[in-house]
């Protein structure tokens, strides 16, 4: 059960700092480097007790890596999305709503911008958190956060940047995403975190 | 005494900074970063002698997991205070005194912007300097500076984004925050570092 | 041939940074953070399994200092260039083509811009990510990709900041750099990965 | 001898950096990133040869708390500077030269700003660099690069924030500060490192 917790607490944070940024339109530099902020220190936080997902497309790609047990998959998620939508109402009280992102025009891109970053999210994930060669290093939160901030960076004006099925839904609920143009990240970045684990084994075939 | 002088020159870093970088009105992006800087170099530096708290909240939570003696409490916030007292004298020969942000509209906004953020700071703290499961690490200064800036970018402009019962008294020495407004601080900041400190006994429930 | 994927994987998305960032011209801070951090994040994942060059002028300054088998140079450039051109058309689908930097006029500062940086960049790798003085470190993907960021911010105005022959030829292709002003990237950043692997040797005399 | 070219080169980057972002201008934030992240790559790859000081400032400092040679301190000093003044040779040639920034009016603030921030980075070095109980770690060298980038945002503007002499000297050369009115920086710079001997050794009376 520490371990649900631990995740619900690290996915309210990501999400809460998410809207709390993105709403009232901070200056273009800002909502990517506090996101990726965000997220590094509460992997750092968390990472001892629950691996520190935070993100559904990240629980699968540990899972199909096998550093997730099956019984763990639905109570991550289930947290994950619940840190997220309590995130998502503290940010209506703080700063209200903001203004969905239209992604209708740019499906093709916005699915290849979210698969290709929640790919690299959880190729990092992975090699850093996971894997032998890495293993009692003092980097991963700082590789996994700023791989996000990077991606937001690179793509967050093409898709929004989610790169995170959590986060997805979470942004849904604060109206920075449509709702019924969420399945763009829900599918995109289930992709992703399935093919980075391909793409760990591939690379460390030893490394099981 | 040894550990009084480092909390009172971490401190000191701490509000100088803030009160350097606020007053003059750098752009949006520097002040949390500096800040968050400022209070990452000054644990790297002085978290070997005292922990590095620097803040009355995390002594708080400190104490109640277990990692703080009773007879140290009130003299580190004694050292914090003065610290950041020593800082605000020093700001004003610099760079003179703020215009202080009015909160009376939004209090119940300000209370929990600072009770969240306090609370993900006193967690991060508990987390990366006093668990066993993240012992001998290289990250904490990183963590627990970067939660500062995090919480800056995201609620600073809700609260003035002080996390911190001796930062929001220096804030006010200099002018940034109401001295009849810091009530809201210190009581959101204690009580943020004290729920703080029950859900990392929860989370880590081993870990005595 | 796991290691050439990892260096193709890792060169794709230091060069999707680039162009994602650089062509839709975000603010100035934006490209040499984010193209920093994702060379950062990179080298992170990688670094365990094929040491994490992406730079055909680091694998070059490499091979030189002794710690790169001679089988694996021309199949690591290949896998560099390759992922680079790979990141070159995801950009062109993703955000179009750029404007090329003309550096006609400033062919000598250009020459000399490249070849400091990429002698600082390479000059940093040797030294933390194969030197027996630093061996077991956390931060050799935080100094390698901060050293790009630098070089960035410093001369990027100047040279168009590749620093790295596989960067120097996706920007051609995607219109950052005109293809008959590479050979300025090429000439000094092999010069100044070459250089590099000279002072390491000069700095290090007992690490064969 | 490979101590001393270390220093030197270690250096030449610190100032290539100051000058390469600090004469054409670049926006606020960006000056301080990169001289900070200059100063931080530079140390995590020399550190290991030279002990990373690049500042005459933090060598005096290293020297009366017993861990730097009194054979060693006037070549490294000589070092540091012969770096700084090459470096604002390359910068001459590259981007020119400044408009000196006019400290007469502000002799008493700018002595301040200065022997604060470099008191506070000879204090760091001394904590995460030379002290027992931070031995092994893998932050020092962010630790003391974001200090300077700290002190860069929070005073740069009235004393120049150089916390160096050797920079203050390649400053004067490069006409950011002018010659006449080094004599601030000398004073206070050195003042600041021999305080921050002292305080180190009253917060760890243990650690000869």
């Amino acid at each position: 059960m520490n371990k649900y917790v631990t995740e619900l607490i690290g996915t309210f944070f990501l999400v809460l700092t998410i809207g709390c940024t993105v709403i009232p339109g901070a200056a273009g530099v800002i909502p990517p480097l506090a996101i990726g902020a965000a997220l590094m220190v509460m992997i750092f936080a968390g990472g001892h007790v629950s691996g520190a997902h935070y993100n559904p497309a990240v629980t699968l790609a540990v899972f199909i890596r096998g550093k997730c047990d099956v019984k763990d998959v639905i109570p991550y998620m289930i947290a994950q999305v619940g840190g997220a939508a309590l995130a998502a109402l503290a940010v209506g009280f703080l700063v209200g709503t903001g203004t969905p992102k239209d992604l209708s025009e740019v499906v093709p891109k916005a699915l290849l911008a979210e698969f290709l970053f929640t790919f690299a999210l959880a190729y990092v994930v992975l090699n850093v958190a996971t894997a032998k060669g890495t293993s009692g290093n003092s980097f991963y939160g700082l590789a996994i956060g700023m791989t996000v901030m990077t991606g937001a960076f690179a793509v967050g004006d093409i898709s929004g940047g989610a790169f995170n099925p959590a986060v997805a839904i979470g942004a849904a609920i604060m109206k920075i995403l449509e709702f019924k143009q969420i399945w763009i990240h829900l599918v995109a970045d289930f992709a992703g975190g399935a093919c980075a684990a391909l793409a760990f084994k591939i690379i460390n075939p030893e490394d099981k």
